[in-house]
């Protein structure tokens, strides 16, 4: 697996300006475009070109297909993890009014354990699509964008964003990617991951180990904006995520059909929907061990140290 | 989840002309169209609607992605299994040669075991993509359309194959899909789904627990010709699948960017990917308990029956 990069025939003129055929919309790339129009045989002949050393673009459709590394590579991966309906986008949100720090839990009872032990803390999260009993705020990120978050620290329960964090927390650099932080998180996902000489992985949450369209498409929008800074060997799953984004520029028509959207909408929270559709909006980048904690990390390190950086009481 | 269809807006004309907004080529159908381009609020309203009763038409990108039912629904699945490149597309050529039945095992060492209780039986199948020692055929389908199989028991070795199957032996039908016979897969899935009230499910076999594209690639297109015959409640995995096919008409330009078809080339059998890639040229469909068994359900079954129908030793 990972040599997936088409070579641009010798006698392409415009390597750059082939299209994917077939494909709609969206900027399309000599890495992902096939060959030229010839026979079959031609064709495929391209498809046994080895590329060694070259980057790996992957996208995982659920946290149980990352791969651990690749067969005879010492890369790790940059992971950019994806809950675009709602986690990921409420994260973005959260960080961007100002939080000192996030501490993501998997269940309401240790998000509840872990705020006891921090002043100001504002707890944050949804059982079955709303606030439980006494959350500050559910996880709407449209009520977060309000939220007088401002140098406190947050405690945030997502089910599914937190599986997928920990699945990849080993990873070189752990991400959080939704439409509205894509540029920002594409550019500092791939400054790494050419410093580091690492793989790049879009991870998607997905929704109670279902595959999600909504995190499918937003990996394929994370795709084509990692590819605007160079080529990569794209897996099975990349090509297929770029082909979903490519094929409907409005993210909102994509969304509006998933199974989150439509969980979403029956709350009454129809907002949050074209809330995390919207691209580009924001230039922050939630990053594991820099904003972004693991409750169980964290009271791993409280045990080390019983005053952290002056917050706790 | 599986109430997925959009309702016509009742001032439609042309519901069923109405196509995926960016989406090029393939039939585009009302059932998987979105809302018509009014803002957002009312876009995301047909969302709310809710369906009871209708079937349920599902992609699982892997076979620990089928769901065992629907909460609250009585209803079994018609389940069509993929594993294009190469295994579906073999059975399909074997039970066009002829052949009387067809075991399938997960390893060859329980092929071999099998094998040794049947008369004139032809051993089928790969290890690291060639036949391994001893074994008639590897599992080339463009070899197999010239093997006298006419009568003879065959057994076959299919790692990712089999693990689908057993996934989902205890579903209401068990049909083997590819390109190839998917018009006559799609025509009897339909009809007896229909006729038993059941869901509708494509199951990819994946590669080694990985995303493969060209499973996808195959299930949009089934699931494509499914939707010819009536509508469906759509999965999240569905639409995905439906958008990657209806993205690319050339089923091969698709295949050989694959992890799959790549590895068939490096084999130097690169018809066997355009063999694939063929669509309708078969109306035979391998079922599960007709023309098709897992070894072990036979096992059982000869320990009950020393000379099942007068072919055994």
């Amino acid at each position: 697996m990972g040599d997936r990069r088409w070579p641009h025939p010798p006698d392409d003129p415009h390597p750059r300006r082939r299209r994917v055929p077939g494909s709609a919309g969206g900027r399309c790339r000599g890495a992902v475009a096939g060959p030229p129009a010839v026979g079959h045989s031609a064709r495929l002949a391209y498809a046994a070109v080895q590329r060694i050393g070259a980057m790996r673009l992957h996208v995982a459709f659920l946290p149980s297909l990352v791969p651990t590394g690749r067969p005879g590579s010492e890369r790790s991966q940059i992971c950019l993890v994806v809950d675009v309906i709602r986690a990921s986008s409420s994260l973005v949100t959260i960080v961007e009014r100002g939080a000192s720090r996030i501490l993501i839990a998997g269940d309401v009872e240790s998000a509840r354990q872990a705020a006891a032990s921090w002043d100001d803390v504002v707890l944050v999260g949804e059982e079955e699509g709303l606030a439980p009993a006494g959350f500050d705020y559910g996880n709407s990120p449209v009520e977060l964008a309000r939220a007088p978050l401002r140098g406190r620290p947050v405690v945030f329960v997502t089910t599914n964003g937190t599986a997928a964090i920990r699945a990849v927390k080993g990873a070189g650099a752990v991400l959080v990617a939704a439409m509205r932080n894509g540029a920002a998180v594409c550019r500092e996902a791939w400054r790494e991951s050419t410093a580091r000489g690492d793989d790049l992985a879009v991870v998607c949450a997905g929704r109670e180990g279902a595959f999600s369209i909504d995190d499918a498409y937003c990996a394929g929008y994370l795709a084509d904006a990692l590819l605007t800074y160079g080529s990569a060997d794209l897996t099975d799953g990349a090509i297929a995520a770029l082909r979903l984004y490519r094929s409907e520029p409005d993210a909102l028509a994509i969304f509006s059909q998933s199974a989150a959207a439509r969980n979403v909408v029956r709350l009454g929270l129809t907002n949050d929907v074209a809330y995390c559709a919207q691209r580009n909006v924001s230039e922050v980048v939630p990053r594991l061990g820099r904003e972004l904690y693991l409750v169980e990390e964290t009271v791993k390190a409280r045990r080390l140290d019983a005053s952290p950086r002056g917050t706790a009481k």
